[in-house]
This record gives C-alpha cells, sequence and structure tokens, in this order.
C-alpha cells in the first residue's frame, strides 16, 4: 500500500534523503544527536555539572520532547509500522528518549545517573549517516564473510589467556598483585593485547621470563586478524568489482568507483543500496 | 575392524558427531568442562575460596569422576585404542583427570594448590569444538606454511632484542632499574612489542634516544610476521578455491561456502576433514 | 608565458631539481631547515636555553633572514605567483618565517616561547624532499583511494569509544580515577588503541571484565585499517603496473623499477611527475 | 684458483655444510657461541656475577681462545681471504674476539665492563644459521623492495612526532613532565608506536585530547608498513613461483616447495642461493 498526501511528504522528509527537505532533516537530526551527547558528557565533569546543572536539566528535557515527536512521527508516516518499531534503528530510537522518562519514575540521585548515561547509546543513531556509504557495507560484509575465522582465533585466544593467566599465578602468586586466577587472566589479556598498563608487573625472574613469551605471542597472534580480514577485503574488492556489469554491453571488471563503462562508455548504474 | 554392537554405538556417541545422541552428548561436555574451569578459577579468588571451599572440593570431584569414566569409556570404544591413547586429545583427556589423583598421594598445602591449577589444562578438550570447522584448519595450515618465516622472523627478533638490552644495560645501568642484562632484554621485549608496563623506563637522554629507537624498529617488526600471514593466508584460500571440484563437470574454482556448482547446479560434496 | 634570463635560472635553482645547481640549493636548504629546526628542540632543554640563549637568539634571526629571503626569491622567479602563494608549499614558506616576525609585535615571556615553538612547522618543507619520490604518491594515492572507508572505520570506533566510555564511568565511577566520561573516553581510546598508559586503571572486577573485552574488540579493530590499507596499496601496485606502457611496442605490465621493455628492450620513459 | 689438501678440508668443514664434518662443525659453533653469550648475561646479575665471577673469566677466555683460532683458520681456508676479512660475517667474527683482547688494554673496572658487554655482538654470526634458509632470503628482499616506501613512512612519521611532541610541550608545560620538547617527542614516540610507559601523562583536558588525536593517528599508522609489507611479500612470493622454471619442459609457475614439476614430472632443480 503506497503512502498519500501527508504521511508520504512526513517519509521523504523523515526517512528519505533524495529530496532536499529529506536532506536537511537528516543534518539537523544528526546535530541535535551530537549536541545532546555532549550535553550528557559535559554535565559528568564536575566543573560543569554543578555550575549548570540547571540549564542542562531543561535542554535535556527540550530534546528529549523533540526525539519523543520525532519517534512518534516516524511510526506514523513508515510504510510497516510493526517492521520500522522492531527494527534495529526502531529500537535505538526508543532506548534514546526512554531514559529520561524512566529517571522520572525512579527517582534517587545515583540510580538517576545510571539511567542518564544510557542516553549516549542515542549515538548510534549516526550509524544511519555511515549506511548511505557503499565502504561500510564492504568492511562490514568482509567481517561477516571472516566471522568463523574470527570465532575461531578468539576461542583460541581466550584458552591461551586462561592457561598462561593460571601459570602467572602460579609463578608469581598473590605478593606480586597475581592475587587469583581471574586477575591472572586480566593481566594476561593486557598483556597478550600489548596494551601493558603496568599497574602488575612480573617481579620473578620467571614471571619475567613468561611474560616476554606472552608478548612474543602475543605479538605475532596480532598478524592473525589482520590477514583474516585483509584476505577477505581482498576478495570482497574484487568479487565488487567482477559484480558490476554494464546494462549496454553486459561486460562487468568495472572498478567500484566507476561511472562510466571501460568497455562501450555507456553510463552505469548506481550499485544497489545493500540492507 | 568394524565396531560392533555396544562399542559402535558408544563411538558414534562420544567421538561422533552425526546422530543427535553424538551432539548432545559433546554439548554436555563442552558445558561441564567450562564449569569446571570456572570453578578452578573462582576457588583461587580469596572471597569464594575461603567460603565455599567445601562445595567446590566436592563439586572438584564429581567432575574429575565424570571424566574420568568418560576418559575409559573413549579408550573402551574407539577403534585403535593405541591410536586414541597417544593422540593429541587422548593425553590432554589424561593430563585433564590427572591432577586431583595427583594431588591425593603429594598432600602439603602449597604443592596441592599447584597441582590443583594444572587442571586448567582441560579446557583445551574445547579445542575438539574447533577441530569440527574447517576455517580452522585454513588457519592451522597458513600458520603451517609460513613456519620456517616466521620461525626466521624471531630468531632475527630475539637477537635484536639481546642486543638492545645489553645496550640499554651499558647506558641506563643498575641505578635506573636496569639491573643486568637479562632485565634489559625483558624490558626490550616489552618495549619491541609495544606492550610498555612503564615499571622500569629510561631516565637519561641517552636512553630515551635508544628507547625510541627501538619503539620504531618494533613498529615495523610489527608488519612483518602480518605480512607473512597476510600473504600465506591469501594464498591458502586461492588453493582451497581450486581444489574443490565439482563431482558432474569436474570445474574447481568455486567458492569455500559454495554448496552447488556454479557451472551444473550439481551438489558439491562436503570438503574431507583434515586431521 | 615562458621566464627569462634572471628569473628562468633563479627558477630552475631554486625550483628545480634537474641541474647540479638546483640540486645543491635543495640539499642545502634541507640542511638549514633541519639546523633550525633542532635549535628550537636545544633551546627549550633547560641545560642549552639558559647558556647558549644569546647565541640561539642570533642564529635564529640569521635563519629567519635567510629563509626571509628565499621566500621572495621563490614569489620573484615563480611562473605563476599567485599559485605559488596559495599552494600548499607556499603557505607552509610563509609559516615557516611568521612566527619571528610575530614575536617582535607580541612581547611577554610566556607568549613568545609558544609563538617560537610554531617554528617547527618549518619541518614541513623537509616534505618536499618527498615529492621527488614515486613512491610517496603512491602510498598518498593508497591512502587517498581508502580514505571513505577509513573514515567509516573512524567513526564507528569513536561511537564505540563514547560508549564504553560511559560504561566505565558507571561501572569504576569518580573513586577510581574515571572521574567524568570524558575523561573515561580518554581512558577507553588509551586502551583500544593498545597505548595502555596505566594512569588510569580499573579496580573493580566488572570493570576488569569491561577493559578486557575493550582491549579484545581493539586488537581485532586494529586489523580493520590494516586490511583497508593493504588491500588498496596492492591494487594502486597492480594499476601502476598496467598504466606503465612501452612507447615503441605499446605493451604494458612492466615492473615499476624496470627502465627497459621487457618485450623489445626499448627504454621505458620516466612515469610523469604527479603533482 | 681452486683450494687444494689442507686448504680444500678446511674450507669444506668451515664454510661449507654439505658434508656431515660441515655440518657437525656448525651446530658446535651454534651452541658455542650461544653459550658464551649467555655466559655474558648471567655475569651481568648481580648474584651469579659476584659467586662465580672467576669461572666466568677462565670461561670466557677460552671462548675467545676457540674463535681467535677460528678466525685464522678461517682467513687461511677462504678462497678470496680480503673478499672474506672486509665482508659483514668477516667483520663481525673480528668484533666477536676484539673486545676481550681490548679489555686487557684499557685496564679499568668502569670500561672494561662496557667493552666486555660488546662481546654480545657475537651473537650476529648465528645469522649465518639464517642464511641457508630461503625463507629470510624471501623476507630480506621484500623489505629491500620495499625500502624506499619504508623510508618515506618514517620521515612522516617523524615529522608528525616532531609537531606533536611541540605541541603537547606547549600544551602540557615541564609542569606535567613534558620538561623539554625533545623529551615531548620521546613521549610522542612512546605514544604514537602504542607502547605507552605512563612514565609520563597528560594531566589537562587539552592534554589528553591532543594524545587521544596522536593515538588513533599512531593506530592508522600502524597499518601502513603493514600493508606496504604484506603487498611486497605478496609480490615476492608471486615473482618466486614464476622465476622457477623446470628444465625439462621448461614450464614455470612451481610452488615454492615443489620437488618435482606439476607438468611433467621431472625433478626439479634446487633455487640458486642468494648471496
Amino acid at each position: 500500500m503506497p503512502l498519500t498526501g501527508m504521511r508520504k511528504y512526513l517519509n521523504e522528509v523523515i526517512f528519505g534523503t533524495d529530496t532536499p527537505a529529506g536532506k536537511n532533516f537528516d543534518v539537523f537530526l544528526i546535530w541535535a544527536i551530537l549536541t545532546s551527547v555532549v550535553l550528557v558528557l559535559l554535565v559528568s565533569v564536575e566543573r560543569f555539572g554543578s555550575r549548570y546543572g540547571e540549564m542542562f536539566f531543561i535542554l535535556e528535557w527540550i530534546f528529549t520532547g523533540l526525539f519523543t515527536i520525532e519517534y512518534f512521527l516516524r511510526i506514523y508516516c513508515s510504510v510497516n509500522r510493526r517492521a520500522y518499531i522492531f527494527s534495529f534503528y526502531g529500537l535505538v530510537d526508543l532506548l534514546a528518549i526512554l531514559p529520561s522518562y524512566l529517571a522520572l519514575v525512579f527517582t534517587g540521585a545515583h540510580t538517576l545517573l545510571v539511567i542518564r548515561l544510557l542516553r549516549v547509546l542515542r549515538i548510534f543513531r549516526i550509524l544511519k549517516l555511515i549506511h548511505f556509504m557503499r565502504d561500510a557495507n564492504l568492511l562490514l560484509r568482509s567481517l561477516w564473510q571472516s566471522r568463523r575465522k574470527i570465532m575461531v582465533f578468539y576461542a583460541s585466544m581466550l584458552v591461551l589467556c586462561v592457561i598462561f593467566g593460571a601459570i602467572m599465578y602460579l609463578v608469581e602468586g598473590p605478593r606480586h598483585g597475581f592475587s587469583s586466577i581471574p586477575k591472572s587472566i586480566y593481566w594476561t589479556i593486557v598483556t597478550i593485547t600489548t596494551v601493558g598498563f603496568g599497574d602488575i608487573t612480573p617481579q620473578t625472574s620467571w614471571g619475567q621470563a613468561i611474560a616476554s613469551l606472552t608478548m612474543l605471542i602475543g605479538y605475532s597472534i596480532i598478524a592473525v586478524p589482520t590477514g583474516i580480514v585483509t584476505a577477505e577485503l581482498a576478495s570482497e574488492i574484487g568479487r565488487e568489482r567482477t559484480l558490476r556489469r554494464c546494462d549496454n554491453c553486459s561486460r562487468s571488471g568495472h572498478d567500484v568507483d566507476a561511472e562510466y563503462c571501460k568497455h562501450c562508455g555507456y553510463k552505469l548504474e548506481e550499485e544497489q543500496k545493500l540492507r
């Protein structure tokens, strides 16, 4: 059932990006989201929170009001309402306004603070920007293609971390900060990912020798996900080139950014948007 | 000699993964292993260890009992018993139950703790999960193909670490924490792998200059294993595609995840499982 | 309008690199720039700054004088003056001499120091060295080709950092150094990029668990830009090989460093310099 | 002029690796070098140095004696003596024995210690092991092919580090540990390479913001050398495959580890050793 009248216009403005009004709406929305997120960040800073607390409170409610109206307009004008509400963006849109209302019911200083923070998830809406870009899809598809390889990699890595964590707990012991196996595993993850906070460090010779081994292993393990993603990305780029086909001479193999067929000069179609 | 009766059934359940019973057994086993490992981890935490110590002790023996029964059933129902016992998984299965029994003989608080910890190796059994996945084999083959290149890389890196360690010992000396050459080498490994704990840091200008050089070298050395693995992985993916051949039209070049021949639509065989 | 007489000669010496005089001029310029930058670095060191302050002051003005003369000679002898002044290198040339003159007007010890520091930008001129090398162009083109993918990557990463920062602020709180959300985001960036200073570290079990997750995510995210750049670089190297064409037999596919056509032995032209 | 008699035999044993005697000699040499290096490492450890100092002294002179004899035998039996003495390995062989003799002339506790340490360079001789492996050559050629790209990369990175170092010195200043521009540059290198010692950390909001930027830049810069090496390595592997040619059917494209021609089954020649 195609939309008509007001709903069709609103749909074009809110969901669409082809009309000037639709573009302006999206740009304005992004700015509103960014501003409201920055407000949440600033209010957490002691200096600003105590001085401008009241102003932040008012601004927060203005943004909440705007986003609430926007949310109901989106439901009103979407072609398939149920599909929108339970889509990823529909749920994020709801989550972006809920915390403010929840803060009304569940009063109490501490809990309030916790709920307020959830609004940071609102920033996810900016991701809408991304799905206009083909390149994001290319990245996501590459990651999706390599999902099993990456899972295998993470499983092996976690096994390694648990075993090395247990060995370090045994060698260094609670005297040197390795107070339990879970904490030793935390240290191993910090070390194997080459983060190296330095809050816990091995003190004994054996501990330092095993730590060196852990680091060298981590150093070569870093190569594995990179290799997976690179190989997959290179194959995705190749596949994308093959998929693009000229409507005139039906030859493929065009570059991703080509606008005209390199064999007959015919204007190439924009690629179909994914998802 | 094919198995018959009870042994055949048990073999299908314990070693197989094609029947529902075999699948359920494996899933149950994974959960039991994970639970027992988590118990070992928790008991090492002061808070839990002192309060629930006795309960952990009982649970530990229940798991040890279950795994012991499972181990002997595996020996009983395997086609080639000798081969199973001395296979990688056979040895890991034995190592997963031994520490509990060893703890009975060699009493004494401290030693006991050490032996208990070895049971964490039990987590290796989860690796069985992995060898069902073709992708793990692809990763392992890529690493195996590049074993010599990686060895050359590690050898050069260790030489570098020893030399830089000696130079740092000379420049900074025991006054600034570089108390011996082995410790300086430890510091160099911490630095060259970009872990950087910060427990030992150069204080003199010359020391900081040499440290900067070490880091920059480490930064470009990080590229080498990645390059090796990526090049090997890309070539492995290419080879896998070539190896897969349609039984009907005998043309190759199918994607790794393809289920039907892209030339004649014939159902492609599952690839032979490696090892 | 081609240049004549003095202007032509100066243009060849200052902008050109083909004549011996042009080469010598460039080498001398690089040394002068490096020396003046080293002077700025040394004067900031307490020890040198207080002892040789006056000598540095004089040397600084000598270099400023030389660079000023050079700047006006460049304007005088360039083919298109407007184009030079507003080109990237023209602006950098101006910025390299401005701070010294600005320091005359805006007196005051502190401000002076700040402005002096800006002269370090002078080092940008060394970049001129680079644009003689084809490889720099290859790198820049690869980065330019992957600009959108890298932007998508950074956007996703910043979203991740803000969300994890907020969660860490919630879990650890001001008691453990996570005094505000912006500071928590700073900590998340320090952790996700595997830098790990260790000035702020999670103290609670939940905090350490979330930190571990952050690190593991950072560890696999490190693969994405590498994959992008590698795939793009490999495709750029392939394209460069295709673009090079023998003037005699018009066959392409020559290596980047080939000097003669591999099919007919004809001398290959130097590639056209980019920009 | 071919060698004869004693010199020929010695040459085969010392330089050669094809005869059993030559192999044994090399294996023995590697062990002697490793042992002597370990001795140097151990003597620097307080605990061992004071207790077994005398024994180390004697062992050190035994090794120095052996290596001296070996050095002169190498000169005696080499085909081209001048070429050996001034080759890379000839110089390393000399450097490996010199420090012990120098320690005799220049007495004095401190200087002695310094010279002793130089013997660690002896470990370079182990590199001889490596040049038997084709893979080391593949790696070295890949790095050599990408030398200019890597130089461009390091030049840009150093410029970045100097500029960011100067900005951090300006923003944080000596109060927060950024006591001079060189030290700030050291901090920037520590940060941009993701080492992150944490001995100097930004304290102000602006400093932390700029530090975050530095880290994110470092994080994507890490991709560049990896991309360069990977692309070069992949192309080297491809080239190696093309170069190998069957003597019987003269077809190329064989795998690096192939022993027989895949077209006619003829035994493939060992590849010519490089350098």
